[in-house]
């Protein structure tokens, strides 16, 4: 069974395992408040659909669930999961050594700062004047760190350090790997959160991928997330 | 689409609506934890299963859903609803009227009183005393009550009283119906509680079925679950 | 230890049991993210909260509680039990026969339609021309009714039928109580909602209630979501 | 105000912030069921709250709430963040540097395996024969890699590098701070899955701590958790 995966940054993906639903379920959960139920998804129901949106009726929205695989660095996973909402599974480094795969962003990404603005926009603080030059340097000597912090690692484990005490080391840039399931309604709660442009930017790239897979998935609710119901 | 369906008490129903995953799904969840993933369900798999229930690691069998169409009395719905993780939408008598469907218990249940416990196994309390004539007089009466309450539903509904008010004399043994989603795990977390002999009569017989949707749907987790995996 | 207790509709009240924390724990909860922590609510803290609210930020909202004890009818809890972040604790009419309260709204209330709207204000279907006189013999007849369920419930109990089974008759107009339990950003969730115009006006009357003490007890956040933080 | 605090491995800590009821409000929330609620708690309490944990009625725990401030290594939160049921506010690396305090673990600590084995105690894979020469040596390299990080982590702050890209080279060794709240129920659902020896030494030593500030707060509870109710 080949599932549907979209690279995402330097080494990561998100692929879709499965899921369950589509605009017509939600509009059927719906309408369990009036008796009745349909067999296709027709223009009373974009009207429904519409109406349940905006007035933040969601629970017809949870009827559904969809399961991604995702490969992204710790420290994405680390604001992955404060959404609570979701079920996760992922590979443990007490049982597993974590593949040496680590983020490298690219240069251009070293100017944008947090919270999405770009420092060309001329918001820059003083700190904030990294050159080409010195953010070349700073690639440069990441991987060298990168390849240093491995070689400490992969020894720890020879010599025998218990594999989860051998992974303190293992930098936050490090790629891991996950299961994530939610519920079509918590999945776009996630995105409203992790699109904004206030979101840092190696997550929000995971996001609009998952936007993606909704889109294709549930195509009329994902016109109204985005104000583009027409 | 043809939803399979059971009969429940005298009116009642549980309806399969959708679900997504299967015994391997929760094994290739598990699986995550050491980076591996399989395609078909084996020897392997089914020892997997086992450790992982056996040890209470939740977690993999969360990536699966299953949405039920029910229909039960208002008292069993409101049993029900106590458990939190699952999703509902019911049918709501503030927008349409309930259809005058009420629940009457069989005789051989009067029988059964609170916690499984029978009162021919010589656990009755000197109240319980219950005689097939009374109980029969009982039954006869509650269909007249019944009758009464719709009557005066109808008329209030008739000369203009709200119908979210009109609705205060519906008994709770009127007839209901929603849409619950949950994902594996709390289903089975409910069933725990609900196929338990200490739960009411009524809404047991709702869980069992749900069991024999899930028997379906999730074989080897099932025969874990009921203690039955040869 | 006497709790604050405001009656609610003809035989309701909502009564703070317990709470924990205050407007300053909320901010002193946001400032973790920065890795300070102060002892007085000040200037700088009420702009914090405000961006906090304004973004939706709301996890140093959940480093409080507060336990309120309900009485209301039935039908009210149905409603409120849809709120599934709220923990919950109710009388059981499994176990212990429901007093026999019950909810007569008054007469000025049967004026007032679902979703608020109120017959004068020229919104009227034409089967809601409801007359006075209808509605006070609706009132008259529901009294009626109410004395005589309590009677058939009362029957029941005596010959020996299970209180679990007796129960079906009982009206969702009747009292119940429960405790319950959530922290400020889940209670607002639910006052967001259920003090909402759209809201059925009896829950209105219970959230209104639930609001004031949550201005007691966190005054700026409550300012804040009236939209009056001045 | 001075909370009570407990150190935790070489530099982390937990300390008590606020907390909300006591073994009473527990059985109080139970009596609910039945109708009653007391001033103190006696022996009819004490039988009551066995039987409420005996037969897994979780409700009445949940009418309480627990929050600390934690000081942890970033691996000890990324499990403790796989349970959903606690509320969080972590420091944040975006917005904040993180203060250069690592974990190092005690020389004998590097003795015990994943799943709490004691190498020791014969159960040592070909792979684990970590000798004490080797062990100190890996000790004092950690220390050496450490320092070069923190120095990399700095010199990419300095030249500009934005705060949430340069710390992907932050081990996951590097402890955080956080603030945590949840329900007593869901702080011993916690408590279950990380005191247990299958848990990872470190966050058992957090969790230990944690029962000992719930022992002070829910003793009654806390005997029954660990089955000394005696």
């Amino acid at each position: 069974m080949a599932h549907l995966e979209y690279p995402v940054l330097d080494r990561g993906f998100v692929r879709l395992i499965d899921h369950m639903g589509s605009d017509l379920s939600v509009v059927n959960a719906a309408r369990v408040s009036f008796g009745k139920r349909k067999e296709v998804f027709d223009d009373a129901d974009a009207k429904l659909i519409s109406y349940l949106a905006e007035h933040d009726h969601t629970s017809p929205f949870r009827h559904t669930a969809l399961t991604f695989h995702v490969k992204a660095p710790i420290f994405v996973f680390r604001e992955w999961h404060r959404h609570r909402t979701q079920s996760y599974n992922e590979l443990s480094a007490r049982y597993t050594p974590l593949p040496d795969l680590n983020y490298l962003p690219e240069l251009d990404r070293l100017m944008i700062n947090a919270g999405g603005s770009n420092r060309q926009a001329g918001t820059i603080e003083a700190s904030d004047a990294l050159t080409h030059a010195n953010a070349l340097e700073w690639l440069e000597q990441t991987q060298v760190i990168y390849a240093m912090l491995e070689q400490h690692y992969q020894w720890g484990l020879k010599i025998g350090i218990p594999k989860e005490v051998a992974r303190i080391t293992i930098p936050v840039g490090r790629y891991s790997r996950m299961r994530a399931s939610a519920n079509l309604r918590n999945w776009l709660a996630f995105l409203t959160l992790r699109m904004d442009p206030k979101a840092q930017w190696e997550i929000r790239q995971f996001a609009n991928v998952l936007g993606t897979f909704i889109k294709q998935t549930f195509p009329h609710t994902w016109g109204l997330f985005v104000g583009d119901a027409s």
